[in-house]
């Protein structure tokens, strides 16, 4: 059985928010072409500063086999230890520059964190599980897909289908096993000033 | 009547997704704080990189008064004219460093980008909107609610209940109807290398 973490919320969330997690266990069975699509779709009605979308995504199926290989390389080992496991492997990659003029666009990642944002839930609404990365070879990713100047690598991503944790070596089944944890909302929901709880939130 | 932009796409997309955007025609209709709860609830359970939860927000409610016209003030003219009919303002904040060691977190922004993803989702299921702006005082915004040395003030963000287009000027309201635009899904979904065309893809 594939393991479910719903958050545990003091205030209510769309059920789409509160099982969206990030597992490691990934089943063989493909990713429908459709549904790779619809998940791109979604990144692409994210919203952007002077909607620029600097958002770029290099998707690599496993069953393309070279290109899949390419990106599992550019991951750092204990990432490549269970992402090797995903059908789709993609690679987030933000426009560091604004379209016309060519001056920096200091929202560049956050724009793509926002895409990467709708692209998860998507995904949970398909029944899809994604796992985001830092841990990879920037340099060499960069290389490998010749990532032209002025483009940053932002993300490796793992997607597919979940499987249960027994597929995971024992270490990484206690990993996936363990709880989720956030901060306190009052830890980081302020008012008036700087590190001032924000009136309006319940005592816990 | 609010105004809906659904976007039109080439894949199915979940309702949610394909009903977010950032209107500029708020109803002075408040917003209940529990509500508020929930989409700073959602933002909460957001992704991030090594868990570090970068995202901080600072609140103003219009019925506060005082810092609601103190991050009022830090918006650019032109967003000041309807973001101040707005029935809550907040500053969106990036922690640039990790918890520990201090080093540089590259993905800070990303992540509170994420974070902003899931908590305008959030407000779309709550039926209300969200207006993300680049188009703010940074140092203002730092001086004027004290946001210490290694943050940084990344989106001020309108967010209520949406009003019909009609409560706006002429020129806004010009800009309210123009219709939602995005790239292809070719022009930034890659494969094998970059610029290639994702062969997954339909073709359109």
């Amino acid at each position: 059985m594939a393991l479910e973490k719903p958050a545990e919320t003091q205030y209510p969330i769309h059920d789409l928010i509160r099982r969206r997690w990030s597992p490691r266990a990934f089943a063989g069975r493909p990713v429908e072409p459709e549904k790779l699509g619809s998940l791109l779709e979604a990144a692409r009605w994210g919203a952007s500063c002077f909607n620029q979308q600097p958002w770029f995504f290099i998707v690599a199926k496993q069953d393309e086999g070279d290109s899949f290989n390419r990106l599992l390389n550019c991951l750092v080992e204990g990432n490549r230890a269970w992402a090797q496991r995903a059908p789709v492997l993609m690679l987030s990659v933000a426009k560091l520059t604004f379209d016309e003029g060519g001056q920096p666009n200091r929202h560049a990642l956050h724009d793509v964190g926002f895409a990467a944002g709708t692209l998860c839930l998507q995904a949970t609404a398909l029944g899809l599980v994604v796992h985001q990365m830092a841990g990879f070879d920037m340099g060499k990713a960069r290389e490998t897909f010749r990532i032209p100047e002025g483009y940053e690598p932002v993300a490796a991503i793992a997607l597919g289908y979940q499987d249960e944790p027994g597929v995971l070596s024992d270490k990484l089944q206690a990993k996936e096993r363990t709880p989720r944890t956030r901060k306190e909302l009052s830890g980081f929901v302020f008012s008036g000033t700087w590190g001032n709880r924000a009136a309006f939130l319940k005592s816990k």
